[in-house]
């Protein structure tokens, strides 16, 4: 495979504007206002898999948004890689902080990306990162360097919980049978240091309505004498953590598995720098759970995140107002053994059982998803892990993530075979943050890379 | 004035169809984008004063919206009323909990008003009860029974807090010279119970912005290491308030008087009853201040109340942010003795210390004023009583509302005049909220009631 870093050189321009056509589309799947954009993202991915040597691909109706398949079959009798991607976007907003609109994409310089990075929502998450696998497949059916099968399952509701993919999964088994999953939705440590994704948390994500008095009241009239639903629910969220910043849900860690003394020994060696942290973030200190380090707060530990709030008058000026609700999105990360329906219901008995007599409360389930942890001892993850060798010259280290693919603890459990994450983002890339980017060189070496796990893994089912 | 109640009777038509058009300009004080609406409104009301007998009425330029003022002079030797109150509204929102268009007026019998109620946002607060004034004394000009000076002041900034009417007065002093200042922006018990408000609360209204890391981060990467500014915020409002819901704001009591328990026991006698205040606000329970009735916390103690709160995604679907910023409007009510730029500030530095390292807050003090209470003894409340048991056959109660309006102790510092509340509307009008409305009985009402004032206060006058 001498050559595709050739193949890239001469590609790479065209690589490059083929995403920036794709981020064009703005497939927001949260906001049902984008319907129509999310079929023209499904129409567009499916041309391309099919110019990218793909046969039988399909735009397949859910009871949601399309999934887009597409597979390659050499033969019955060698390996088959499922890719797994998906083509919508996280809603852009706040919209006045992006300094170029979310869907005009444009290429610009940074300290990490002297070569260049695209800004666009979606551009690392996950349409860059999915496009690289369109890419490399690309380069290995035009220099027939297909080692195996391939197939491509990607979809457009992993950005509001995969709904329907379960469902697509259960009728499609045989159709989807594979040997290895493999998925670029995560990051890695630096561009010096390659990492690969062995660990995800699940995800349980709530909306909650706080109801006071049939109306919104004068907060002179009735202020201090009625239930001020703002009031009440910032008391029952604030109740939710404890001084240490334990989760106070009753049962919320009964399942959670404590690390080793090793396990956690082993974690702290990845490379990391506090003050470099706190000044990328411009924060003057951490915040987590007390006892845990930062890097295991944001990947061994659950945790819960208002994700959003409002209630009352928000708009210019001053209105005295005692409103009659209040709302927040509430959204838990979860470890492995955690299951995230028990932990839904637990938080919605425990959040009923809090609200005062004053008020009504109502949780709304949204979605959620297992967490998911890889073996490092699978011919997946030995063959991503020579892959990186070949194109970084270093093997990667292997790194838990914060965060969640819940869709992939559902993929073992159905279609039987592992998962392997090699992402090629970086933490800095702003992903579901405005001026969300892609390094250029990110995803070059991600189309270059990918190539070399086909080869790697095909040769090492031979020998098991 | 016997005729008083004929002249209504043959006008009353045209009277409910001027307020109606008064109504309908949206003149929102919060809001700048109704800045024309604001001076189309004062122009209106420039009109109607003129054609109710005020001469020299001038629209007077302030470094806000415009004060609206005019007189009638009869002679120096007699008193002069000074007629206080406001042109603007508050903002109507949240808009979709009106029944109509809350500048498109409309009557809708309710069954306190059976005689028919105009539902519009300032029906009641303030344009109503403003409007009351000047058709009382189109009836004392055109019947010859205006027997004293009158002065009107009607500014446009009531609901922003008045910010330059201090600066206006300070400007006018001698034009505005009085011996009695007449407000009707205030309720009553009910139409078979009138009263008169004799206290209102103090106000500090306040907005908070808590900001945490310097963009919108993934709640899965950093959620549980980076301080999430909703949590946090939540957490630093919850504080506020301990168990009891007494405040927690060192200082925030030390010159907060105690009614003595023949005070709280004469309060007690007030009519009310807990279980229709409950089922009028559809509420299982009150809730507010340990050891203190609902009448007392809602007129006697100072309160906290969350007016407004937003921060992260609020739109439809979900997103897993962990937001930059999280805002707050808070509001105090405060009662006599407190020094609201006092409060305002022990709540600046009490709020700032609070917030933990991994943020950064903002406190914006917005506006404010001081709690007032009226003698009863005085000439104006011996006046104002009188004219209510004319016209409602019995002696109105005196009654210390929960309310603001933060303009009322600046008057008497600066204009040496007492403050006589005639307020003739009813707490179920629903000012400050969706559907507000004013009973057509209290409208009229109203301007029978008024010139009975004049009567008796220019007599009591006499006598002294």
């Amino acid at each position: 495979m001498k050559d595709i870093k050739e193949y890239i050189e001469e590609n790479k321009d065209r690589f490059v504007q083929e995403l920036i056509d794709l981020l064009k589309i703005p497939s927001i799947s949260a906001d049902s206002n984008y319907e129509k954009d999310m079929l023209k993202t499904a129409e567009a991915v499916k041309l391309k898999l099919q110019d990218a040597g793909c046969d039988q691909v399909k735009i397949c109706e859910t009871p949601g948004h399309p999934v887009v398949y597409g597979e390659r079959i050499i033969s019955k009798d060698l390996p088959t890689v499922l890719v797994y991607g998906h083509y919508d976007v996280q809603p852009p907003d706040p919209l006045n902080l992006w300094e170029n609109p979310p869907f005009e994409p444009v290429i610009q310089n940074t300290k990490i990306h002297p070569e260049g990075a695209i800004f666009a929502r979606g551009a690392c998450d996950d349409k860059g990162q999915m496009y690289m696998h369109v890419k490399a497949l690309e380069y290995m059916t035009k220099n027939d360097e297909l080692p195996c099968n391939v197939k491509f399952m990607i979809e457009g509701e992993e950005e509001v919980g995969s709904e329907h993919l379960g469902w697509f999964i259960e009728q499609n088994k045989e159709k989807l049978a594979n040997d290895v999953i493999l998925i670029s939705d995560t990051g890695m440590v630096s561009k010096e240091t390659p990492s690969i994704t062995t660990g995800l948390r699940g995800l349980s994500y709530i909306e909650v309505e706080v109801t006071g008095p049939n109306r919104d009241l004068h907060s002179g009239l009735y202020g201090g004498a009625v239930g001020n639903p703002i009031n009440i629910l910032s008391k029952m969220i604030a109740s939710l953590t404890d001084a240490n910043n334990h989760i106070t849900i009753p049962g919320f860690y009964d399942k959670v598995e404590e690390l080793s003394k090793e396990e956690r020994k082993k974690m702290a060696e990845a490379p990391y720098n506090e003050e470099e942290y706190k000044d990328k973030l411009k924060i003057n200190d951490v915040y987590g759970e007390a006892g845990y380090s930062t890097l295991e707060r944001a990947s061994i530990r659950p945790t819960l995140d208002v994700n959003g709030i409002w209630g009352g008058y928000i708009g210019e000026g001053a209105k005295t107002v005692l409103p009659a609700k209040a709302f927040a999105k509430i959204s838990m990360r979860l470890v492995p053994n955690q299951d995230w329906k028990e932990i839904t219901q637990l938080f919605k008995k425990h959040f009923e059982a809090i609200a005062p007599k004053a008020v009504t409360v109502e949780v709304k389930p949204h979605h959620g998803g297992y967490a998911y942890v890889t073996p490092i001892d699978n011919v997946g993850f030995r063959a991503a892990s020579k892959a990186y060798e070949e194109t970084f010259g270093q093997t990667p280290i292997p790194q838990r993530s914060g965060g969640s693919i819940p869709i992939v603890s559902l993929f073992e459990k159905e279609l039987k075979s592992k998962i392997i994450l090699m992402g090629f983002g970086l933490d800095t890339d702003a992903i579901h943050s405005p001026n969300e980017h892609f390094g250029i060189w990110n995803y070059l070496k991600g189309i270059e890379t990918i190539p070399w796990f086909y080869k790697y893994f095909t040769a090492l089912k031979k020998e098991e």
